[in-house]
């Protein structure tokens, strides 16, 4: 292969004349580039080294230049580099076998896809299958993907480009208790009034209408929004209650981003069906998956599934995935997550009490968002809800970028979800970029 | 990385106990192993060699094992394996002005994603944004992948999971000569017929409210249906006439398959958008993607492009993308394609001759289809469209298999679209199986 592009002015170049980039308004602003990154670091084309505080798409779990998962690869691209899904091959049955194993034990077995949008979209196609009903109720402030069924499920504004939507996706509140409509006395209240809502609107759509109950374990892009206590037992309820298949989607939550293998460790609760992407190979290769209850599993020993992709289950994908998950078990990297987590949370903390504009923080793990306002009493937040129009939070973000501090925003609120091979040292440095910054936003108010 | 699994036992056990495989009825089947392949071939578990005679799902264009390809992904892994995709890296870039090169001279920009499925995805959101409509026309036969958007672009049964149908999403009829309601004189009587019912349904739905024509260039899965003279140029003229987007799926023919870069070569005509994967890596890694028109990358350049992938633009996949597309530089292997597909068509005349179950064979470049009838007069098909109880087509497959020609059928039509580094002697070898099952299949009748 010939490079042909060696400075970073003509890949920028090149770039704005050829390619269509995602999310943005092609003429409105000069990529940023990539050459290459280390660690929890990255460096652009002028040589300016980064802190990835949001492991790029919250994916790159175990940081840049990780030489198990490379050397995998390449012996994987070697030895077998494509074989479509339909054959079985020894990295695809191994990471089938590692992945069951390491999900909570009512699980079967996994339908591994590409990403993790069309992993949520063999979830729906498996639960309608397996209920026969079509309705599929999801959350307003959720993103489960940018394709047709993924962006229905989508609660948040990035769906409208799927409408005219598909018919029996049905929206439900979240449990966002930093903005409840009523005050509670406390967690359980609140899962209480969110469940009964929801339990009305189930029963209101039709008892034996709903296939699925879809929901992020923790809300991610949203504002990581962490489910109060008994929220997710009371939907494994309501879903017992009336046949539904409780679907979890782990993207962005899954391998060891809270500090546990699933988000949904930290709740004692089996849905039925799991979605991940992301952190199994953090994005080194691409690879998704559906993990499904035992129960669904054997639905489908004498029955039809009706799924399929070109790509699914990609050699190297499950070669990245194996290496991927013995790094983290070689090296402890999720329990570390964890305790990380709690030093994360107490610069989240002081950064709250410090700054003005800090309206709420929300942590678990290393996974954790600030939430910006114009008003801490009243609440009232920094920008609108999908309106903007002075591009507040891209000033922010691009502050925060211009000090070497890599993150993006969502509505009024900022990803903190660094690699989770990062160290106090380097948490606290970071951090600290952090703090100047809402000091300026501060004075903004 | 450990292997754990060293025997062909063991890999088809462990595969049958944690994976689910697609589009199949899990306890009916041993699932095939792949140990390795090499040229057109590859090997099972038993040691037992194939010819790839589909080039697995039509993707293998370059074969098993190429150097070039894979030591471009090896070197890309490490130089740097992730990068989200709105950075600009120098091999994004690059294969983006490849691609766009080498698309018919009215395209300006690729947007690149990780598979055909949401190249089409993507291709449907962006006919709407341009347009400000939201109805999408495509046809019965036809196949765009099994994500909620591409599988109500598909018409054929794989779409019916996917329903309740997406509103707007509007069905009309291929140009499907062998089995038109009507004679026709010649093709261009058989596409004016075509045409005509095609502009009278937009007319019907609405001048105003259809956003785009989506048509595979040639209808792949379904049976290689290749246009009749005039058929393409008919769409693009309603397309102009209404102010509709034409989009041509290019996923299967596309990078050198029919004997030219992309399908639409072979027909004079310039689609607005066309979308590709499969053949641009050969799945090597995956990539997959949207070309549209200068016209089309102009108007997002003040407005914001809604798509959006976590790994869409994958490097690995772009490294692989610029090695396969030299490779078909270096090696002339599309024009000798072109050459060999002659042959191929010689042999598939020779057969549907000989053979009284062979009703069509249709073939363009490596591209081709064996249509079997129960009666070549009454073209009554070999078994009912959806409707093969006794799996008499899988019974047909087997034996092909079990003597060492590996590809699939697709209702009453057998795939042969071997990779094109194939040589004449392969090909006559291969295709002499072919013609010794087809005897059988005679005898049945």
């Amino acid at each position: 292969m010939e490079l042909e592009l060696t400075t970073a002015k003509e890949i920028v170049e090149t770039s704005q004349k050829y390619n269509l980039h995602a999310w943005t308004v092609q003429g409105s602003s000069k990529p940023l580039t990539m050459i290459g990154g280390e660690g929890i670091y990255f460096w652009d084309g002028e040589g300016k080294r980064y802190y990835d505080m949001s492991s790029q798409l919250v994916n790159l779990n175990i940081g840049y230049g990780n030489s198990k998962v490379i050397k995998a690869i390449q012996e994987q691209a070697e030895r077998l580099a494509y074989s479509s899904p339909s054959f079985a091959i020894d990295v695809r049955s191994q990471l089938a076998k590692m992945v069951v194993e390491l999900a909570p034990d009512n699980m079967g077995k996994v339908f591994f896809t590409l990403g993790g949008s069309d992993a949520n979209e063999n979830a729906i196609k498996i639960a309608k299958m397996v209920t026969g009903r079509y309705k599929i109720f999801s959350r307003y402030l959720s993103y489960h993907g940018s394709s047709y069924g993924a962006a229905n499920l989508t609660g948040e504004p990035r769906r409208y480009t799927c409408e005219p939507g598909i018919p029996g996706f049905i929206k439900f509140f979240d449990p966002y208790v930093y903005r409840s409509p009523v005050p509670f006395a406390d967690e359980e209240a609140a899962s209480h009034y969110y469940l009964q809502q929801l339990r009305d609107q189930v029963i209101y759509e039709g008892r034996d209408a709903v296939a699925a109950i879809v929901v992020e374990t923790i809300t991610g892009s949203n504002g990581v929004i962490i489910p109060p206590k008994g929220y997710l037992n009371g939907i494994r309820r309501i879903c017992d209650e009336f046949g539904i298949m409780m679907v979890c989607d782990e993207v962005m939550t899954g391998w060891g981003r809270t500090g546990e293998w699933f988000a949904i460790n930290n709740f004692d609760v089996k849905p039925d069906i799991i979605t991940f992407a992301k952190g199994i190979t953090c994005g080194y290769a691409p690879i998704g998956g559906v993990i499904v209850s035992k129960e669904i599993a054997s639905y489908f020993d004498d029955r039809f599934l009706n799924c399929g992709l070109t790509y699914s289950a990609h050699p190297l994908g499950c070669a990245a995935g194996i290496a991927t998950i013995e790094y983290y078990q070689e090296t402890g990297l999720i329990a570390q997550a964890k305790e990380r987590g709690v030093l994360l949370g107490r610069i989240l903390e002081d950064l709250k009490e410090k700054h003005a504009c800090v309206g709420d923080v929300r942590y678990i793990g290393l996974f954790s968002a600030i939430e910006l306002v114009k008003n801490k009493e009243s609440k009232e937040p920094l920008v609108e809800f999908d309106h903007d129009p002075d591009k507040v939070m891209s000033k922010i973000i691009g502050t925060l970028c211009a000090r070497g501090f890599f993150t993006y925003s969502h509505e009024n609120t900022i990803m903190v979800a660094p690699p989770l091979i990062i160290t106090e040292q380097e948490l606290e440095s970071a951090m600290a970029i952090m703090d100047d910054v809402l000091g300026e936003v501060d004075k903004s108010l």
